[in-house]
C-alpha cells in the first residue's frame, strides 16, 4: 500500500459497508456473491481496492468492514494478509444502511471519543485515488468540528442514476451548507438541475465524528439510537453477538441518507471530482473500462462484428456478436444475460424470477473462492459432479469427511500431498487416488505452483453442506 | 418406415444432397458438423428426417447420399441400419450441385437405363410427407416423358430469401413450362412477383429420368459431361475413387441450376404445397418450431423476460433474455451468437473472421458423434483434456492406442468393459481407471443403458489424430 501522511490518520476509521443482493450484476453476481467481491476492473476485487484506497489514510486496525451472513467468509479471505480478521463486523442481517453505521459509530466511539469515521460503500470504483485522498484530507477539518460531511461529485453529465445534493451558502471550511436531497431524478429534472447549478451527486461516502453522528442519530432516529445504546456495554465483548442477533430482530430497515442526512440541519456537502462510479449497473462499465473504435467494451473472449456501443462480457466461451447495437450480454459458466443496454437496470426482474423458482442460477456462481483457491463446477449430473479445483501454493484444506460422496482426484498441474485415514501420500501430476465416504483426507498443496486437480465426486447427495471438518488452518468451524 | 405404395417405385433413386459448409447455422453448425446433421426440429437429424421420407417411396438400395470429405463418416453414422453403406458417395470435394447431379446420374444410368431420379438437398424441412409423397407420384409421368421437373412451392408471403420459378403454360401432365428462373428479389420485387402471380418458390428439388438429365448435360455443360463420360467404365468399381480424385481436380464449382435447369427447353414446374422450408437461417426456425404467446422460439434452458419475437436456443445453461426483440441468442459449449434477426443472414461473416483466424469454434462441435455414441469437450487445458463420453448399449470402441496421451477413466453411469493390453476387466459405476500411452486398449458397453464415462487426458499432445486403430467393428480405417 502506498504511505501518504494523512492528517488525522491517528484517529481516522474507516467504515466500508459491504452488504448487497446481488442483483445488479448478475449473472456475474450472485447472492452468495455480490458485486463487491467481483473483479470486474482487473485483478483486484472492488472491495480490495476499496481497502487499497484507504490504505494510506487508514491504519490497519481502524478499519470496519460491516457485511451479513455469510458474505463474512468472502471478506475474510479477500482482505486476508491486509487487514486483521478483526476487521469484520457481521451484522446479523442487512438492515440497510442506517443500524450499520449506528452499529459502528457506537462501536468505535465506545474505544475513541474523537473518531472520526470515513464510510463508504465496498463496491464503488473511484478512477483517481490521490484525488480520492485530497477529498478526505479537505474534509477532514469539517468533520473534526462536528459536520456531517458527504462527499458531493461535481457531475459531468444529466444522469437520472444518481440522487442529487443542492448545495447552499459556502462554510470556511470549504464544504457547502445542503440546502436539499434530490431524489434520482428524469432526465428533464436532471437536465434543469445541472443548468442550475450548485449540485451534487450523492456519492454516498461520508466522514463524520462519531459523536456527532450518534448525537444526530439520538436526534432524529431516537428508537435506533436508544436500541443501540442499550447493548453498548457489550459491544466488542463475547456477549456482543447474542446481543446483535437479538436486537436486529427488532430493528426496521432504513438507510443513514432518509434517516438522517435528509432531517439534520448539521450537513454540508464536500465537492469532489476524483473519477466516481458507483457501477450501479451494467452499462456503467462504459465508464469505468476502456471502449473500442466503435464504442464497445470487450471483456474475454468475445468478437463484435458490425456492433456497436454493446456490452460483452465472456467468462470463457467465445461471444460472437453480429450487428448489435447498445446492447448487453455478459456469459457465466452457467447463465448468459443478453438485454438492451436501456433494460440493464432491470435486470432484477430476472433475478426476482429465478429466486421464486428457486433456482440455483440465482444463488451460486459456478466458480466459488475459498481461503485455500477457488473451485468451479464444471459438468452437474443426476449423481455425479465435475470439479475443476486450484489450491495455491502451500494451500491445505481442512480434515474432513463426508457421509454420502466419493471423490476421485485427478492432478493434472503441480503436486499434490493426500492424507486418507492414516496414510499420507503424495500424488503427481497425471496420477490420480480415491477418496471413499466417510475416510477423514486431507488435500494440501506443499509445492510453488498452483495445484490443480479434477475432482470427479458420485454419490446420492452432492451439496457442499456434506463435509464435516475435524481440523481447519483457516479457522472455519469444526466438529 | 411407412409403406406407401409408389408408381414409379421400381425405378425410383433417390440423390441426396448432403454437402454443405456449416456456416448458416453456426454456433450449432461447423465446418466439421453442417447443418443437415442437427437435430433441429426434434430427436432426428434433418438427414435422417429426408431419408425417412423417402422411405416409402424409394427402395433403399436406390438411395444415393452425396457427400465430401470427413461428413461421409456422419452420414454413415446417422443412416445405420436404414441404408446399406454403399448409399454413400463420398465427392473428392464439394463442387456446387452440377458435378454432384452429373455423377449421381452417370452412376445410376450406367445401372438402370430406365431410372428416374428424384434429387434433393439433405437439410430442407417438409412440414406435410404425405403431400410430399403425392408430389413426387404426381411428378412422375412428367419425369418418365423426359421432362426435367422442378418442385415450385406456392408461396404464402413475398419472401426474398428465395429463387423463384415463373410458370408458364400448363401441360398435359399437370405440370407448367418454365419461362424463367428469377433470382432472390428484394422485397418490392417479391411483393410485385406475388401479385402477378404464377410464381413459385425454387425448392431445390427435381425429379428427371437419368438418361434426360445426362442428354441435357451434354447440350448445356458439354466440358462436364465429357469429363464424367470418360471416367464411365470407372463407376460402381475399384477403380471409381482414384478416378473422381483425378477428375475433381479438373472440374469448376457450378450449380444445377445455372448449368442446366437456366439454359435448358426441357424444365417443367410441378407447384407444390408440402409445408416446405430451406431453413436458410436462425430466422427460418419461426417457421418450423412452436412459438410462445410474445412470438418468441425457445428451445432448451432460456427465460424470455419482456422479450419478443426472439429466437433462444440453449444448449444447457441458462439464457436470460431481457427486453429484447427479434434478436436471435444461440447458446452452444465453446460459442454464443447474439444478433438481430435481420442480420442472421450475416452469420457466415463471423465464420469468415473464425476461420481466417483459424479459430477452432469454426470447425469443431464440442460435442461429436460416433457410431458408438458421442462425447463432450467439458474443459481444455495446456496438457489435459476433460471429456463426458457416452457409450450406447452393446457399443464399442476401437482397440486403439495414443502415442502421447495418457487417459484415466472415471464410469459415472451404467458398467464399462476394459481392455488394458493383455488384461479384460470390468469398470462399475463410481470406479477408475487408467490407461498409459502406448498401451492397447479397448472400452465397450456390454450392458443395457448407456454408460457414462468422464475421461480426463493427459499429455503433450491431445488431439483426435493422436489415435492408432488395430480393429474396429465400425469399418473405420486400422493399421
Amino acid at each position: 500500500m502506498k504511505k501518504t501522511a494523512a492528517s488525522g490518520k491517528r484517529n481516522l476509521y474507516a467504515v466500508i459497508m459491504a452488504g448487497g443482493k446481488g442483483t445488479r450484476f448478475w449473472p456475474l453476481s450472485r447472492e452468495n456473491f455480490p458485486k463487491q467481491f467481483l473483479r470486474i476492473t482487473g485483478e483486484k476485487s472492488l472491495l480490495q481496492h476499496t481497502v487499497e484506497r484507504l490504505g494510506g489514510l487508514v491504519q490497519p486496525r481502524h478499519f470496519m468492514i460491516i457485511t451479513a451472513g455469510k458474505q463474512n467468509e468472502l471478506v475474510r479471505w479477500q482482505t486476508d494478509g491486509v487487514l486483521p480478521p478483526a476487521a469484520i463486523l457481521s451484522e446479523p442481517e442487512g438492515k440497510n444502511t442506517a443500524p450499520a453505521i449506528a452499529l459502528a459509530a457506537f462501536r468505535i466511539h465506545k474505544k475513541d471519543k474523537d473518531a472520526i469515521m470515513l464510510v463508504m460503500p465496498s463496491d464503488h470504483h473511484i478512477k483517481n485515488p490521490d484525488g480520492f485522498a485530497d477529498a478526505v484530507r479537505k474534509a477532514a477539518p469539517s468533520a473534526a468540528e462536528g459536520w456531517l460531511v458527504t462527499f458531493g461529485v461535481v457531475p459531468t453529465r444529466p444522469e437520472t442514476g444518481y440522487g442529487y445534493i443542492q448545495a447552499g451558502k459556502k462554510m470556511p471550511g470549504g464544504a457547502f451548507k445542503v440546502e436539499s436531497f434530490i431524489e434520482k431524478p428524469d432526465r428533464k429534472t436532471a437536465d434543469a438541475l445541472i443548468k442550475k447549478g450548485s449540485v451534487y451527486w450523492n456519492s454516498g461516502i461520508f466522514m463524520f465524528s462519531a459523536k456527532a453522528i450518534l448525537s444526530e442519530l439520538k436526534a432524529h432516529m431516537p428508537a435506533l439510537y436508544s436500541a443501540f445504546a442499550k447493548i453498548e456495554k457489550y459491544l466488542g465483548t463475547a456477549k456482543e453477538a447474542g446481543a446483535l442477533e437479538t436486537l436486529y430482530k427488532t430493528l426496521e430497515p432504513e438507510s443513514i441518507d432518509y434517516g438522517v442526512m435528509e432531517q439534520s440541519r448539521k450537513v454540508v456537502v464536500q465537492a469532489v471530482d476524483f473519477g466516481w462510479s458507483d457501477i450501479g449497473s451494467w452499462n456503467a462499465l462504459e465508464e469505468i473500462l476502456e471502449k473500442d473504435e466503435n464504442g464497445n467494451v470487450i471483456s474475454g473472449n468475445a468478437l463484435a462484428v458490425g456492433s456497436k456501443g454493446s456490452i460483452l462480457m465472456s467468462s470463457g466461451r467465445l461471444i460472437a456478436s453480429l450487428g448489435l447495437e447498445d446492447m448487453v450480454v455478459i456469459d457465466t459458466a452457467d447463465a448468459i444475460l443478453v438485454c438492451p443496454k436501456e433494460r440493464a437496470q432491470d435486470v432484477r426482474k430476472v433475478v426476482d424470477l429465478l429466486k421464486s423458482a428457486g433456482r440455483e442460477e440465482y444463488i451460486l456462481p459456478r466458480t466459488e473462492e475459498r481461503p485455500w483457491g477457488h473451485f468451479s463446477v464444471l459438468e452437474k449430473g443426476p449423481s455425479y459432479q465435475i470439479k475443476h479445483i486450484c489450491l495455491k501454493p502451500k494451500a491445505r484444506l481442512s480434515l474432513q469427511a463426508h457421509n454420502h460422496r466419493s471423490e476421485h482426484w485427478i492432478v493434472v498441474s503441480g503436486t499434490a500431498k493426500v492424507q486418507r485415514g492414516e496414510e499420507v501420500f503424495y500424488v503427481h501430476r497425471n496420477e490420480s487416488t480415491y477418496i471413499a465416504p466417510t475416510v477423514k483426507h486431507r488435500l494440501e498443496n506443499p509445492g510453488l505452483i498452483p495445484l490443480k486437480i479434477i475432482e470427479i465426486q458420485s454419490g446420492e447427495h452432492l451439496g457442499e453442506e456434506d463435509i464435516v471438518r475435524f481440523d481447519d488452518i483457516y479457522g472455519r468451524n469444526t466438529v
